[in-house]
């Protein structure tokens, strides 16, 4: 089974995966590899990231009936694929993307003040008004360990219970956990800013995380400042 | 008088100065003065900065018949410029943008390895060869100082004499000069990357300046790696 790891902007994209509505990430590498290999694949990544949303190193994994050399396959593709995808690197490897998957590490990247970052403005949210820093940082605190995030979810899910390992805010975040629910990063990331400008009250996340309410929480943050930026296996 | 402290995403712009083949700073600047005061003017930069070209903190002088607060005026343009362009200040000051200007910064992106980055890829030149990173540090200290950069410039020059204050590089360039030629800082860094992956021997910028001769510099770097980073007066 081949192993790619691959970057992409998400800018243009509808996600990872294959939709009727526009181009996906998924659609693609399918089409890069057919291109070159004559076969037909269905790549499967170790995060479905939503329309948008950019990835540093997302994990995919594939089969091909003909023996390929990885590093060929790799120059390949990368000759192919629009230049807002790109394959890393590329082994062979027996793993499943998912269900082996340890530990996924998002990145979030602000842009505050009154004046929006031209250079920054698809890479970041920009967020007009004075947030807190402060503030935020310590309610990341809140977060951390084995919860039930339902209220950070924007659908019903079978099995809310997720770890988040780590938050580190230091005006972007990094966020590590086990597993993460439908847009779960990006409430996270609302919740904490409505905290830093005041729309929410800096001890209200064990409230709201036992509340189990979506409503509760604060605004889904925009895609477009959402980075996968490593899978652990 | 005006002045304005512009930054901008220069990727889809024909650079600072009007033109009839597309898109420019100046032009796109003029239109919103006018939507918002009913005024044409002529806005004046520090630095025409050529297509493809960004900038962080460009300066801008223009005048207006008509009393307007500057920080009004500011967020009216805010509000009518394309996202790609943004004023970042707005004064009322005496002061010639070119003439009185001391120095300027420029900074210039390299993404170096075998992959682009695709998230990067507006914003950096990528060079696919190894470079030896330290010859070209070793390089740059052959430029500092007052030369007749001929050798580096894409035009003839009336005035070719320049003052390069200092060349910081740590894999990303920044240089600081009284004035530069035309694509003077870009014939800078294609030499000295010439000189990282051995097209150019790396005691050959003495006698480059000296041979005032521009072939026997290296490549001009593609505009979408440099940034204007600052206007000192």
């Amino acid at each position: 089974m081949f192993k790619a790891i691959l970057t992409y902007d998400g800018t243009r994209y509808f996600g990872w995966q294959k939709t009727k509505n526009g181009p996906a990430i998924q659609g693609e590498l399918e089409k890069a590899i057919a291109l070159v290999t004559g076969e037909s694949t269905m790549p499967e990544a170790a995060s479905r990231t939503d329309r948008g949303v950019h990835a540093k190193a997302q994990v995919v994994q594939f089969a091909l009936k003909n023996q390929v050399q990885p590093h060929r396959l790799q120059r390949a593709l990368n000759a192919l694929l629009p230049s807002d995808i790109r394959v890393l690197e590329m082994v062979l490897e027996e793993f499943h993307p998912t269900l082996d998957a340890k530990c996924k590490e998002y990145h979030y990247n602000l842009d505050i003040g009154p004046v929006q970052d031209p250079i920054r403005r698809l890479y970041s949210w920009h967020f007009y008004y004075p947030i807190d820093l402060v503030k935020m940082k310590i309610a990341t605190l809140d977060l951390i360990g084995t919860h039930d995030f339902t209220a950070f979810s924007n659908i019903e899910e079978k099995n809310p219970i997720c770890t988040v390992e780590s938050i580190i805010f230091d005006g972007h975040f990094v966020v590590k956990g086990n597993r993460f629910l439908y847009k779960m990063v990006r409430n996270i990331v609302g919740t904490l800013v409505y905290i830093g400008c005041g729309k929410l009250p800096p001890g209200c996340i064990p409230e709201i995380l036992q509340s189990k309410d979506r409503k509760k929480a604060g605004v889904t943050a925009p895609a477009h400042g959402l980075y996968l930026h490593e899978v652990f296996y």
